[in-house]
């Protein structure tokens, strides 16, 4: 087990909240290596032997526990390829904190890429928190791929909010959502691009089961140069609902496309979906300079409303 | 010039709402041939000498006046790809009405590709109705490939209704809009399958001149076993406001995808999607069966709304 330093903290406490050590399971990967780990009784966390990664069991009826799994890395030009599996039993009520944070002081590219894998049992719920965050002065980029499998079992439901705060140079995530009967995902995305940065993100949810209901709410901001692009896509293959929203503010010169697909297989699935995009509306800056507030500041004010 | 039929005077009421001769400038092609023709002294509709097809000159400042350009196809087999373009002057306001009927008796498959280019100069306006319809109880199927390429100068506009009404057993659309500054092109496609019909639409609006603005209403139903997939894309380049709407009817077994695109390439381009897809209100459908009429009776009476 490797120390924590300072700059370690940071990180974890911008992507996972955490200050200190936390209460509950807890698995740490710094530098591609374990820097802490914590099994309690309900949840076992054990390394992987055939490849990188962790696998996560919760016993079935868990109820009310945390399971915190961040990723940090504060070596110039590392590149990694995790693969975490979890395994939610029957009627779980849980929450994953998981998220990734770099801090590239060096002239290469650090890269993380992690699949996490969920298979969620009947009537389990959880909360799924992943943060992503990039710092450091170094000319090397900060990269992070992450894709996301959730198998949702008959009246199991997932709440998932992802969040890239800043400094990620580049990312692609992929995130996969299969749900059973009367299963429900609810996932917000939350991306802020700025300089050259680019991010794009393909969601599939495939609304199987009868009474299946899902709801993705997007919302970014493009700053400078940046360039984003999604491509959420909602199907509906049995008596279902789903809703699509992707808000997006585009400033500077940024360039954001939606492409959303809504794919309705059965009579009985209901989809909706809304997409917009624009700059800040300038009566809302206006009226916050009126209260005070410097041009810079009313923006920052509208944004973090925006993204929070 | 060919004589027409009681069929081919059916048809053309069906897509052009043609009944008799009409006033002002025609061209009815029948069976890859010309039945009728008619420039007036502003609109000179001339063959192509190269390949198939009529250019239609409208001179600059003419108002008031309607060009009619229907197809007719009555023979199984014919298969033909036909350019016609259209030079729309100046502060033109005119209204083009084509539109394809193909009755089809015979087994095998009767095709009809057409090409319209539109370049539409400053500050005209033209209304372009197009519909599309297919009759015949023979085995041959009806294929019907519009390709729509409309090149708005500043200020111009166009207002597009197409209508795919019965009968069409496959389609492919293709349109594309080019908006210059101060443009405006407001689309409305209206869309019905049935049987095992295939339907697909892609959409490409640009945005490109400051204060270019679009609108884009889809409406279908699918019915029966059919297929239908939507592409529309908004490209916002320059300050510009672009919306499209899709709303999906689907019944019986068909599929229905939906997959718009919303691209901001400018921060003042403000671009709004929404798409729906689902059955017929239930609550509706009872209420108009309170009312006296049959289940059948009070769903064509909301198709018949919806696609209106």
């Amino acid at each position: 087990m490797e120390e924590l330093q300072t700059v370690d903290q940071e990180l974890l406490e911008k992507i996972a909240d955490m200050l200190g050590k936390p209460v509950g399971a807890v698995n740490i990967r710094k530098n591609s290596g374990c820097a802490s780990r914590q099994s309690t009784e309900n949840i076992q966390i054990t390394s992987k032997t055939d490849k990188a990664g962790i696998d996560i069991h919760i016993k079935a009826g868990t109820v009310g526990e945390t399971c915190y799994i961040p990723v940090i890395i504060t070596e110039s030009g590392l590149n990694e390829m995790v693969y975490n599996d979890f395994y939610i039993g029957e009627g779980c009520d849980v929450d994953i904190v998981a998220g990734c944070g770099i801090h590239n002081e060096g002239h290469k590219d650090s890269r993380h890429d992690g699949i996490h894998t969920f298979y969620v049992g009947k009537n389990a719920k959880f909360r799924y928190a992943e943060k992503h965050y990039g710092s450091g002065d170094g000319t090397g980029g900060t990269i992070m791929n992450p894709q996301t499998i959730v198998y949702l079992e008959e009246g199991a439901s997932v709440v998932m909010d992802t969040t890239q705060i800043r400094g990620v140079d580049s990312t692609k995530r992929d995130t996969k959502i299969v749900c059973g009967k009367n299963a429900e995902a609810v996932i917000t995305e939350r991306l802020l691009t700025h300089g050259d940065q680019f991010a794009e993100s393909n969601m599939e949810i495939l609304l199987d089961g009868e009474g299946a209901k899902s709801r993705v709410i997007s919302r970014s901001v493009g700053q400078d140069n940046s360039v984003q692009v999604f491509y959420p896509r909602m199907v509906g293959n049995a008596e279902s609902f789903g809703h699509v929203q992707c808000d997006a503010i585009i400033m500077g010169n940024a360039k954001i496309r939606a492409v959303p697909e809504v794919a309705a297989n059965c009579m009985e699935a209901q989809l909706i979906h809304e997409a917009a995009i624009g700059k800040i509306a300038g009566d809302q800056l206006i009226k916050l300079q009126t209260l005070g507030l410097s041009a810079e500041e009313a923006e920052d004010c509208i944004l973090q409303g925006f993204l929070a």
